[in-house]
């Protein structure tokens, strides 16, 4: 192990180089337009990790985005499995005039590295490949057995994961699995990730009439859907912060006050959240802590609204139609399905009947809770200890890995979620980085894991 | 005048290809890309009107595009003079993908004249120049004197044109105006407008943190701008279709029994304008039939909400800042600037104190009522008669035209808008459309116009 931390103290800069290289494919994995970078992303992880050394190196077809697997099964019969996730597709880059440096172009100020999927996820997935690297070029041998399970379809809702984890449930088969796709609290405070939050993503379309009409001549008469639009979409959230949607509670998990208190150790405060974003005032479920609102409270947001005029200057038309794309985060023990059906089933009912309603599920995924006492993370909480000298906290992550509980389901191991991004990584949004401190602790890290949980 | 009227009937072919040559200009006044085509499209009149034998022709400066000015002043010292008013901008084509022809390539389809411009307003003022042209190239005299005034800014709420009048009221001097900018109930039944409503166009801006935040880490306690926008924009109307800004409905003025008697003779129901626009139910103010909504009732709608993610696929964003685009049509005796007063303050005083607001004014005009007994008028209705075969009704128009109370106010001239267009003309929209035989029955109409008002 010593060999591995020394490797990579010395080859920061070819990794970091060879982070640079897979950075710069625009792995959009929402857009047609990025078919062929998001096979060339899944191509150059193949060729890298063939390159180490690993086996059975093979981009994996799905109905969607391929999954890039490999493995590294020589560490002995009693040694553990472990399987690593990660996702090599990366989320859109508008608004691109806020960006500060080219979104594709990977650029170093200081200790930052600006770039679309920094740490979302290319940037911490190449954490593990750096500390396999390092394992496998000085001894040539790992503390454990390696999956590597990288896929490309994370930021549109892993759409094809669940079946493809359920068809090579053999070949994925492993003791516990590793993601490192969250953030923690600062450069000196790890967490251990100890839920997720689900979601369902839907657009609701609404038409008003056969074509744009003028406004002078129809207003007043004929609905605008942009104003039925906002008058239904205003109505799902009451006075209290909470959606309006019959039933949408009716699962919800309730913490026990012990729960509670241990989540509400977290230092995450209404201060540290207004710093962080520079939001004028804090909004909100009454009756609950921040740390609770985001992490064990279903929530719903507003994504877009489509329809009428949105460019320079003025135009006044009534559009004919208006769509809006509308998603809700969940919690245990909400089903992403019934929810989807609830929504739906209210937006039918509230809408005027000056419309035509329809309603379309983009996306669903599950909530997940890990059971923190399990061996797998108490590795990982002693790893986190010798590459941050700090123990690490848990959290409930507010975002969305669908992955979490395709594993926890289907392969029944616990899942580790170690991450090393930071709360101003800019996830989402322009100016997306990884902090390059904490990239390098990331990959010690992975080392003392590999190697603490390899000798269990 | 028959030799006019026969010119007309001989000269179609060439008539038409001229107006399509102006139509293939696409002068849309609101886009700054479009400035080389505004400054062609005015260049293009003042060549026409020049080649007609007019006089002092002029392409004259304003503060944004300029007006198309030209005179015919020898009908003699006792014969009225006739201000001719008509708009050389157009609207912008967006949606480009529901045009069934290309927005700027004239299109004829059995009766129909498809092109942005077809009929608001190149068309209907090419009705005019058709007209004058009749008469000139045959007896070399008009029956009055004639002055035209084309502007290019009707689209962006004439902003230069209240200075342009006010600055040239001697030159603009007339007994009275003239615009064809307007449509009639179907093509056997005029209409003479009797009064026009005004408008203020308005942008909201919010802000809600510094930039984009993924919605898994901040939904639920950082307010996302378009939950805020959506909610703030729904509560400006009340269950009753009426408009929520305190003082908003303060100097409406209410329509006598007989005015009401007379404006709900119009053929217009709610069977037509289901039928015009293909919506499924219609919307409006309780209390008040669907010709008194669009017409003598003041109106809000959105025409766009910027902000987040409106493309394929999906995206968890909380945008940083979202946008909307909202005008109000008002009625005499509303006062624009008051009325974006209160619009500007309504939305400061209920907009969420996570949000910073901002509010700007993108354009104002004032609404306008008809003396209909002024003999400019009974001269339309008469020429109307003989054009049509059929005596016009007295409507209220629902759209904005502020030069009206532009001419009314400085040039104490009474304002004839005769119109041509239909209401299925897709006006704003796409596959804006001039139906042919109310074009050529227009230029009968307006020269039957210039001969009963000429000999007055």
């Amino acid at each position: 192990m010593r060999k591995a931390l020394t490797y990579v103290q010395e080859h920061r800069a070819k990794i970091l180089a060879e982070l640079q290289t897979l950075l710069r494919i625009p792995s959009i994995s929402t857009f047609p337009e990025n078919q062929a970078d998001m096979r060339q992303a899944a191509q150059w992880l193949a060729n890298k990790l063939t390159s180490l050394g690993l086996e059975h190196v093979n981009i994996k077809p799905t109905t969607g985005h391929p999954v890039v697997y490999a493995d590294w099964l020589h560490a002995g019969a009693d040694a553990p499995t472990l399987l690593i996730y990660g996702h090599y597709d990366v989320q859109p880059v508008d608004p691109l005039d806020e960006w500060r440096t080219p979104p594709f172009e990977p650029t170093i100020k200081g200790d930052e590295l600006f770039c679309r999927g920094a740490t979302d996820d290319k940037g911490q997935l190449y954490v593990h490949i750096a500390a396999v690297e390092a394992f496998l070029k000085t001894t040539g041998q790992l503390p454990l057995n390696i999956k590597f399970m990288l896929e490309g379809e994370e930021e549109i809702g892993s759409l094809s994961l669940g079946d493809f984890v359920l068809e090579h449930q053999d070949l994925l088969k492993a003791d516990a699995a590793v993601i490192s796709d969250s953030h923690i609290i600062d450069p000196q405070t790890p967490v251990l990730v100890a839920g997720v939050r689900g979601l369902v993503y839907m657009e609701v379309f609404m038409r008003g009439s056969r074509q744009d009409l003028h406004s002078g001549t129809y207003g007043g008469v004929v609905e605008n859907p942009l104003n039925a639009m906002v008058r239904v979409l205003a109505s799902l959230h009451d006075d209290q912060g909470r959606v309006t949607i019959p039933g949408f509670y009716d699962t919800v998990r309730e913490l026990t006050p012990a729960e509670r208190e241990l989540l509400n150790k977290s230092p995450v405060t209404p201060e540290t959240i207004l710093a962080e974003t520079g939001a004028p005032a804090l909004w909100g479920e009454t009756g609950y802590t921040v740390v609770e609102q985001r992490g064990v409270r279903p929530t719903l947001d507003v994504h877009g609204i489509k329809g009428g005029f949105i460019g320079a200057g003025q135009k006044t038309v009534i559009p004919a139609a208006a769509s809006a794309k509308v998603s809700m985060r969940l919690v245990p023990d909400q089903d992403p399905a019934k929810i989807a059906r609830l929504f739906t089933e209210h937006i039918h009912r509230i809408s005027p009947k000056t419309m035509e309603v329809r309603v379309e599920t983009l996306a669903r995924a599950e909530s997940a809770v890990v059971d923190i006492t399990a061996p797998a993370i108490a590795a990982a909480a002693k790893a986190y200890e010798r590459g941050f000298g700090r123990r690490p906290i848990y959290l409930r992550e507010g975002g969305t890995l669908p992955v979490v509980s395709m594993i926890h389901k289907t392969l029944n191991a616990p899942v580790v979620m170690m991450g090393f991004g930071l709360p101003d990584d800019n996830l989402h949004a322009p100016n997306e980085k990884f902090h390059l401190p904490n990239f390098y602790r990331g990959i010690e890290t992975a080392i003392q894991y590999y190697h603490i949980f390899g000798r269990k």
